[in-house]
């Protein structure tokens, strides 16, 4: 019989965090791309743009001023798809079912240069970001009625993000989110069943395997994961098991900065083009349970496949049955992991 | 206490086939966009290209030459994700898990003519494209080791498609896809509590109440369902208790073909603009088990939001906590269902 070779033939791998599957089909990226090619990104920003709602200074559409901030800033969105008031009620008429939905959304600034990214950005600067999503993580999970605080960056035009200013925003609510509820469960499965962190008892195999990581230092790990989806898809989560990143030290916390920033300079490297993704925490609901399996991580779900301007589609097959990626996840990582860490443009702020 | 109201208080739906929730935010259309808009499409198509490779006559990439076919023509993908020789295999490392999969990719032309879409089709032509469905779900579902057969359709380039020649895809294989286990769970639950069709009894449901539906004739209905995650997504099902689209009789045929018509020239009209969206037709596995349970239907997902340039994002949230919509579905179904049946450019074929 003929063996399965991961780098050749079609094959489903199981992701370990939400219980699902993801199809692999290493071989598919030499097929003829008539489609959609997007527009290169000009990077030629002023460090201060008067039309920005997000930077200092500036009045926004609620008519609120923004301080004249020197690090980092948060505050509720002026249009937030969460409300905290909303009726406690639910709606129930057949077959129908709805329930409200109470929750804050918060805008979080990075930097007040508005020409600046992550990867851009001083150690010491992304730190300040860092010790911000604590204390946001920390007070809005305090809250009654906030249950679970996702912190997440859209970056870039592709990606959605509206305003290329530096910043993420926070969405925190009542209910668990239904891809939090998937991993809680596989994290707490494994918990009952070995005593043991699911994700670091992962992170340890990977340090082992020696394939799939991207970079590494004392504190954090950052790797293309096995079930990855995304084609250049990276998770960077702390060697020791935390549950949330209100328990980082403050030397973890310039660990994270650090890897934060390599990781994302490897990504603008890639294509040399500022690399557009969705990042987002996931760590442990702030419901009150102890949640001792949850092992924090940041996650990055970059849509581009083959250049600047040609993207992975996640349409048709896989909305309607099953995701699937086209390169396979260890030629990702050799990729990410063989790129230099100095920024190709070289300006450093 | 006040109650909630649908049409203005942010909310969760549950989707009955799936049993997910999606977060439904209706005051959210309001907010300032700053970001991508998408170019808008030209129309102008010849109605054969030379260099299309589903064109009639013309040479693909393979070297295979296409047969001069005067209405539909399928084809085993060239460049598919599934392949039906991967060895029967697994693998398997500590917190690692690989299965071999095994399958067939086709390409389904719906008309020999380059210039044309659905909406634009003859009734009678898109019956015939009904029909190489029935026939290449009876065929390849019969094939040892395909038990699951999924039909679907990525239109515009918004859509990751990479070529305009109206065409759909068929990726049959070995296991079933996880959107579609989702759906056998949920209906399968209902059957046997029930005795009954869960979406038929939903579709009895939504005809009483009258509020999200979109187009019906005998046969089939069309609406955008109440857990609807895409701005303008729309439903058809037959009113049938039907597994598959091969159970459909030669006059049942003839509706589907009008319902499909009447919903994509609704949405070309919407925005004056050829609609993107990806279409799939969800049915029983062919698996061999008897799946009562199942209803088929067929999904259309449409990312535009608010204009043919300004599209909705699943990215950030959604990706890494929760669907979630800005249009509630009532408003959406009742402005599809208020659009003329006429198509926008007049120029039928
Ligand atoms: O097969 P195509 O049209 O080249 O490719 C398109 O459809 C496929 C199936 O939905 C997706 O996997 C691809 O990402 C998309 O670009
Ligand atoms: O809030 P923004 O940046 O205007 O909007 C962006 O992020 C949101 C949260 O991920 C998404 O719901 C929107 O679709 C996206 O365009």
């Amino acid at each position: 019989m003929m063996s399965l070779n991961l780098d050749e033939h079609p094959h489903r791998r199981h992701n370990i965090l939400t219980g699902e599957w993801v199809l692999v089909s290493p071989h598919r990226t030499k097929r003829p791309w008539q489609g959609k090619q997007e527009g290169t990104v000009s990077e030629e920003r002023p460090k201060y743009d008067e039309n920005c709602y997000l930077c200092p200074g500036n009045t926004r559409a609620s008519g609120e001023v923004n301080p004249n901030y020197e690090s980092t800033y948060s505050f509720t969105n002026d249009f937030s798809a969460l409300l905290s008031d909303t009726p406690d009620d639910g709606y129930e008429d057949g077959l129908l079912r709805a329930r409200n939905e109470t929750g804050i959304c918060k805008v979080v600034c990075f930097s007040p240069n508005h020409s600046l990214t992550l990867p851009l950005m001083k150690i010491e600067a992304i730190e300040k970001v860092i010790g911000l999503w604590q204390k946001e993580y920390t007070e809005l999970g305090a809250m009654e009625n906030i249950n679970h605080v996702q912190i997440f960056e859209n970056k870039g035009e592709l990606m959605g993000c509206s305003n290329p200013h530096p910043h993420g925003q926070i969405w925190a609510q009542c209910s668990v989110p239904q891809e939090v509820e998937k991993k809680s469960r596989q994290q707490l499965h494994y918990w009952r069943k070995n005593g043991a962190s699911l994700l670091q008892d992962y992170l340890i195999q990977e340090i082992h395997l020696n394939e799939r990581i991207v970079a590494q230092n004392e504190d954090f790990l950052a790797l293309v994961p096995f079930w990855a989806v995304w084609p250049y898809e990276v998770m960077i989560a702390p060697k020791k098991h935390y549950q949330n990143i209100e328990q980082l030290a403050k030397s973890e916390r310039t660990g994270f900065a650090e890897i934060i920033k390599e990781v994302t300079i490897k990504y603008d490297n890639l294509f040399e083009t500022p690399f557009p993704y969705s990042m987002g925490i996931h760590q442990a609901p702030t419901d009150g349970a102890g949640h001792e399996e949850w092992h924090f991580h940041m996650s990055f779900y970059p849509p581009l496949l083959r250049s600047a301007t040609v993207r992975k589609f996640m349409v048709g097959y896989e909305m309607f049955a099953n995701p699937q990626r086209d390169i396979t996840v260890e030629q990702a990582a050799q990729t990410l992991r063989k790129l230099s860490n100095e920024h190709y443009s070289q300006k450093s702020d």
